[in-house]
Order: structure tokens, then C-alpha cells, then sequence
């Protein structure tokens, strides 16, 4: 947690703001011994972020007060879209994506998605991943998420409108003959699949739809390391 | 799982190998649906990679006799130096930058890592992550790990022995200027510190002891995924 993240109803009307709820006091107590006039870093969560001064600590709460306007990191230009991962691993890759900066995620259905993954609770718990990933990054502007439980409607349909010249759309595919770009200068959608990958189908309808294939080598990393391995080289 | 590795020894004074570890066929049996007559690809420990046709299946084992010799992937040429991560993230992240390719890993002490960390039993496992690490990849090479339990000793008289002009070690520090470099054409090290970052003495000794601090941005990532992301941008 490299800043707090506070809810904008927790701040109306106060100059000083109150830190209460028991996963940021736990973090804080655990990793920070916060003294009265030490610094913390705060966020208003779809706001600002600012330097502030510890003004009471007790059991229940603390108290701070906001002295310094702090810079926002800028997002990555990326709309990722991604297999609904296996529900052990969504947490992490929502709070990775996030904290890489991201600026918007789509979840979709593919053949190798488990159906009941749809049904899992940790879908209803993505905003607390997306809080985990901006408090890691310092960030407070929360990506938009959404799903598309049905694969071929979403790439005929809904993919090909985000798709231009000046914003591609790149599948990571293991056996693609062109190498995945890197440091590139514009923006762009990433495509990564579920674990054991896309079907040849899927590919093929990814690709007719206006998506380009891209290699990233002949090893094959887990979901998640993908992303963020990816993430790394497109935006340098 | 995307080759099975089995030990040298498991093959000696044989044409057909047997596949025998619980882990292994309880894997093969929930993800592929093998019969007899299928390829799989195999590899041995420091050795070759195979396709291999199944000769069999029982319950207690799966017989397979190689018929292709396939290429194993190049190491990148880095050498990974790391905080000892927490037990609970060790290994995933030896699993990963062994999927990803790194032919050496150190991991050392420093003062944001928690002595108790060097008595975890999962450090006697690292073989074991390693192992999952090269079936991810399709990698048969195991990287060599070391472990330096005294932060200053290893960077004055270890690290620097690991450095020169073809050969740079890169520290990623969040708050230093120069951009950790892209697309590089020679080996480096690597350097990652601890979760909460290496103390300002630290990165001093580091860079007194000729490594070079670089940052990749205003956004503080996991040490897991930095180093996947600063892997994917290095060697792209």
C-alpha cells in the first residue's frame, strides 16, 4: 500500500479526514509506526492525491489532514482484455493490471474458461482488487471493468469498434509468426487468453475481426506473468 | 505443465520412459485427455527435449517412447538478484523468472527483509519450483541459485566480480532518474530489491559497488511483477 485510498463521502465537508477502515489501520500499524506529524500519502478515490500530516492516532481511526497536492501517475494507454483467469489467480491479475495502470479491462468468455468461474463471489469483490492495485501504485483513478460472458458476440460485435489504425488490437499467441511490438507510441488493446490458450477458432475469429496475432517467444508463461511481462515491453 | 521433465536417471537403459510422479499424471489427467498413440512432449533434466508418442496408460504410470528431438528455448542472458521474497511469494516468483528464462539467481539479505524469511521451509523447495518453472516454459535447463545471507559482503566482494562494460547490473529503484533501458543487446544483472524497496544505505553500496540504479516509471509494482515486467522490456 503506497497510498491510502479514502472514499470521497469519507472527505465532504472536513479538512481533516478520518482513516477507518480496519484493512488500511491493520496495513498501517503493521508496516508503518505512525507518529503524530509524520507524513502519509492519501487519495480520493476518482480524485486528487496529496501529502498529508497525521494529526490523532487511535484504535478506531486515524486523523490527517492534507498539506500537499501530490501528481496522479498517468495511465497506460492499454485496454486489456483478458479470459476470465481461474478465480484463485483474478485477484492478483486485477490488482496487477491495475497497479501497472491499465486504463480499462474487459473479462471475457472463451472456450477454455471454466463456466463456473462466472459464478464465482470473487467477481462481486472486483472493486476491492482495484483498490488493492491503486493503493499499490500510488493511483486513484479506478479502471472501468467489464464482462462478456458470450466470446463470439464480443469479437464480432463490441471488439471491432475499438479497433483502428492509430489503436490496434494485439492477441498474445504463443505460435504467432510476428514478434509481439515493443515501446511503442500509441495506444492500443491487449489480448491475452485462459490458461492452455486461445482454440485455433478463437484465433482465427480474434483475426478476422480485425486483431493482429503476436509471438513473445517460444515460452510459455502464466496468465498473469504474461501480462505484466507484455505490459513491460509495449510501454517502455 | 507444457512439457513433462523427467530425471535422467528415470530414462537410463531404456526406450520407453515411464512417467511416474503422482504431481505429474494427476496433472496429465485433469488437463489432456490422453490415449494411447498421442504425442507429449517431454524433456530431461538438463538434457534433451522430446516429442514422445504413449505407449501406455495405467493408473500408477504412463509409458511413452521418444520420437522427435525438439529444440529447448535459449536462456536470456541475466542473472537475477533478488530480496528474498516472503515464503508465500517465493515461489511463484522462482517459478516465473525461471519461465521466463533467467539463467542465474541470487537471492540475498537486505534490511527490508525479514530474518525469519531465511528459515522457511520452502526455501529446501526451491528445486521443486524450479521444476514447475521449466515445465511451464518447455525448458529442460535448471538456472543455478545461490543464496547470500549478508547483504554487505555480497555486494563489495561478490557482485562486483559479476560486473564490467559487456556485462552492467541494473538495480530498479522507483526513485531513480535514469530509465531502466529497453530492447538490450548484451547480458546484465538485475537487480530487484524487497517489498517496501532497499533502504537508501543499500542502494548507495549497490551503486558504489557498480551497479546502476534505474527507475521504470512513478508507479510502485509487487516484486513479482516487476520482475516479469522488467524482464518483458530488457529482452523483448
Amino acid at each position: 500500500m503506497n497510498i491510502v485510498l479514502l472514499e470521497p463521502e469519507q472527505i465532504a465537508g472536513s479538512d481533516a479526514w478520518k482513516i477507518k477502515s480496519p484493512r488500511q489501520l491493520q496495513h498501517l500499524r503493521q508496516h508503518l509506526d505512525l507518529k503524530i506529524g509524520d507524513t502519509l500519502k492519501v487519495g480520493i478515490r476518482q480524485g486528487a492525491r496529496y501529502l498529508s500530516e497525521v494529526l490523532e492516532i487511535s484504535e478506531q481511526c486515524i486523523l490527517v489532514k492534507p498539506v500537499q497536492l501530490e501528481t496522479v501517475p498517468e495511465k497506460l494507454p492499454v485496454h486489456l482484455i483478458l479470459a476470465l483467469p481461474r478465480p484463485k489467480v483474478l485477484r492478483r491479475i486485477i490488482m496487477d493490471a491495475v497497479t501497472i495502470g491499465v486504463e480499462r479491462i474487459s473479462l471475457i468468455h472463451s472456450y477454455r474458461v471454466d463456466k463456473s468461474y462466472w459464478q464465482t463471489p470473487f467477481l462481486q469483490q472486483l472493486d476491492d482488487y482495484v483498490t488493492l492495485g491503486l493503493e499499490q501504485a500510488g493511483d486513484t483513478i479506478a479502471p472501468e471493468i467489464q464482462l462478456y460472458k458470450r466470446f463470439k458476440p464480443f469479437v464480432e460485435d463490441v471488439l471491432p469498434t475499438w479497433i483502428n489504425a492509430e489503436r490496434p488490437a494485439y492477441v498474445a499467441h504463443p505460435y504467432a509468426e510476428q514478434h509481439m511490438p515493443y515501446a511503442i507510441q500509441q495506444g492500443c488493446s491487449l489480448i491475452v487468453g485462459p490458461e492452455g490458450g486461445f482454440i485455433p477458432y478463437e484465433v482465427d475469429l480474434l483475426k478476422k475481426n480485425g486483431c493482429q496475432a503476436m509471438s513473445i517467444g517460444n515460452r510459455i508463461l502464466r496468465t498473469e506473468t504474461a501480462v505484466s511481462n507484455i505490459l513491460g515491453r509495449l510501454f517502455v
